[in-house]
């Protein structure tokens, strides 16, 4: 089933929208964040009836797994250019992501002044990466869903021989031929092994509290090459800063989560 | 008054906090946005009994004026560690901010690896940097609330020089010796001129859309240094990046907010 398929939501009145948390994208049974996110990103676009999400955050609050469940939204503001939009993910009683987000329609792109100081991270060609799902490692991400390629200078951590710097560099697409939408961005910004399987610290899974995506234009068919760092690992807490850029050189999305650091066993 | 007594909120039933939004916390006539932020906090904390704002995102929806308000609170979850809690300001029928929390106990900080990749920026003595209301700027911040010092490198923007590098770096406190507290550190990360008066583009307020700030630790007594930056304005959006470290050399906060790129005149 392609990534749109999967995450399909069905209007169910007053706000409500329903839908299935599908098998293959969970880590370990645990549905994985930026899936869930994208679904409650389509049932925001459907609700205050623009296209993208333009900055959105999600609070992580419990694990998600395969089987039915609902959208709540509230628009909290519909504005000329952007709408505000409460949501929430849920199953049954149990309340899965809590999300703010403001929307609009990147269709729609004002003339403005352009200042990027930063590029794509080099990457070997796609074929020159190892698929993430190669070979056995700390939980490889939704087999056969994606297609993720690491850099292979930041995939040695797979044999215990982490690079030292808590960055992860690669390819982002999904399978066959279906193109990467802004919400499939979503899925890419959560979808990398944490950069702290590169650090010299105790390996273990980073739950994350918080993530906040903003996507600043709809990408270029394509891969989209990824970059993922750490800077700051401190009082049980870290940040993993995201950036996605299309085939076109774009910089077309940023990320940033908190996460909560794995204790030494 | 001080900060602690401008960002007072009472308790009126059911997650309903009274409140008022204070003379001088304004540029041009509009609060400040890390203001507003700041007394939402202070209704959440009271209203899910965690001290501390952990990461807490908010959508600008309205600007805020001097006179009565109110925040109405929502408990999403209520956890051993953390609480997530929905918030919005209201000023009579018009929303000006809604907001997202998680929650916690800066004071019980979990044993934890560290690693920190970047420190405070260097900065010339507080008494070697010019207040920032120490002569007539571009939307001079809320005079004789918070004590700005810019350093000298960053704030030639105001006789029309700017440095050519979206950055902005300083000190922050409060006035007199009112301790900043985490929730004075979001007024801090929201307290600087735009980074972008650095950058060599067309001038105007870069209005914000979106503010999320990280609490790592409660600061030490003292100064705070400030460091701003942003890398990509595109598309009609601009990140900033900040964070604040504290007198003990201590990544204290960090804050990335997504912002409307002034249109060329």
């Amino acid at each position: 089933m392609s990534f749109l398929a999967d995450t399909t939501v069905t209007a169910a009145g007053k706000g409500r929208f329903d839908t299935h948390l599908r098998p293959g994208w969970d880590i370990g049974g645990n549905a994985n964040g930026g899936y869930m996110l994208a679904i409650v990103a389509r049932a925001i676009a459907l609700h205050c009836e623009r296209p993208d999400p333009i900055t959105i955050t999600a609070h992580y609050l419990n694990p998600g797994k395969v089987g039915p469940a609902e959208v709540l939204c509230e628009t909290v503001k519909s504005g000329k250019r952007f709408a505000t939009v409460t949501a929430q993910l849920r199953a049954g009683d149990r309340p899965l992501l809590q999300v703010l987000a403001t929307s609009g329609d990147l269709g729609q792109v004002p003339e403005s002044p352009e200042m990027i100081d930063g590029e794509p991270p080099q990457l070997p060609e796609p074929e020159a990466c190892r698929p993430s799902d190669s070979e056995e490692g700390i939980a490889p991400p939704f087999l056969g869903k994606v297609d993720l390629r690491l850099h292979p200078d930041d995939s040695g951590f797979r044999r215990g021989e982490p690079s030292g710097e808590a960055c992860i560099r690669g390819w982002f697409r999904l399978q066959e031929t279906e193109q990467v939408s802004p919400w499939a961005m979503l899925l890419g910004l959560d979808a990398f092994p944490p950069t702290i399987f590169n650090a010299r610290l105790p390996m273990g899974w980073a739950p994350t509290v918080e993530l906040t995506c903003h996507i600043r234009a709809r990408p270029a068919p394509g891969w989209l090459r990824a970059r993922f760092t750490t800077r700051f690992v401190s009082g049980g807490f870290l940040e993993e800063d995201g950036e996605l850029w299309d085939s076109q050189g774009r910089l077309v999305a940023q990320s940033r989560q908190l996460g909560l650091v794995p204790r030494p066993a």
